[in-house]
């Protein structure tokens, strides 16, 4: 099966793919692998904002980090033109907006690893660490970075 | 136009090239890919201290991220020898001292994603995540690393 | 001397290697670079928990990084069959569980880095950053990942 396909199966849409402001790019490529920016968590195009800890559960944040893997895979979708270029995804960064208080960075984490996972099947696979930030940009409760490799053309 | 041609335009001076402690170096080269370790940012030799959202403002925030810029290209400049063999930077970690309250992490990293480009060009895109930390080494204000893909001499 | 007679001038054993859960890998490799997932610190087999400025030294944080830098090795002796084949380290990322009192997360990191050189010479040699996070997954004290090149078989 390929991504579109498990895309289809699970019901889900690629969004449009996240704009980077004027002073960086979304999608970075040395050789064969493309490093993603940070993508917020979006809810209605809007930040989706919350910190962990203080007003925001883990079950929420899963969701939260697996609309961001959808996000990931819109920004790969739009930069290399067909999902079935990504050969592995290598490696996730999962920086998640927490409280003094707050331990469970890695079960939100999961929202975003298994989502690729399901999108991407065995080229979904990664390594990973998942911590608590202090904040994020404009008070999202998640932001998730990638390293992937890609097929050329 | 080249990069010394572009400092010389902004009126700007490479700082020395900042020496690590005996435990790391401050870039690290596999293959292509140049490695740069974290710079906190510095004023009058001195880390550049300060907690945003405490006593910490965004605009010097930018300044400070700006600095740090310069002293990521004075490393780049003295561990490759000429800077004209930076091909591209490739992504950006910017690490952002911030109180819980404190949510623009994102405009304090673009003081130095703007420098990159201004004294880069076309080479200074970069892929970029910034976030908020609890603290930081020295009780810096900020600090960033690069990857950098650079041409051999 | 290589790595594993390192290891027993230093009265060190290699402990098992740390198991992923389902949803990622402890080493993803592309190309020559194998990324290593963030490790937290354990002790007697559970998470080394505490934060830094508030239950916990700087001095114990040295033996909770240098814990997990025989933990990477660990991961490393594990997945590539061999410490021999590491061509070198790259890349540091150290993540120490801080309050936001506290600006000792290089020294904290050092437990790590000068263990990994200890144990590999030169080719210990790495870039890092260091800083303050707001928590970590499991409450633990510290978390580490790792970029390494290494060689084929």
């Amino acid at each position: 099966m390929d991504p579109y396909t498990r895309l289809r199966d699970l019901h889900l849409e690629l969004p449009a793919a996240a704009q980077a402001p004027p002073a960086f790019v979304m999608a970075s490529q040395t050789g064969n692998l493309v490093f993603l920016s940070g993508h917020i968590a979006r809810r209605n195009g809007k930040p989706w904002t919350g910190q962990f800890g203080l007003n925001m559960q883990t079950e929420e944040g899963q969701l939260a980090a697996r609309s961001i893997g959808l996000d990931l895979l819109a920004t790969l979708h739009g930069y290399l033109g067909d999902l079935r270029r990504v050969e592995r995804l290598v490696k996730l960064l999962c920086l998640v907006n927490s409280a003094p208080t707050f331990t469970e960075q890695h079960l939100v984490a999961n929202g975003c690893s298994e989502l690729l996972l399901a999108v991407l099947g065995e080229a979904g696979r990664h390594a990973r660490s998942a911590f608590g930030t202090a904040q994020l940009p404009l008070g999202a409760c998640v932001e998730i970075e990638l390293v992937a490799e890609v097929r050329a053309r």
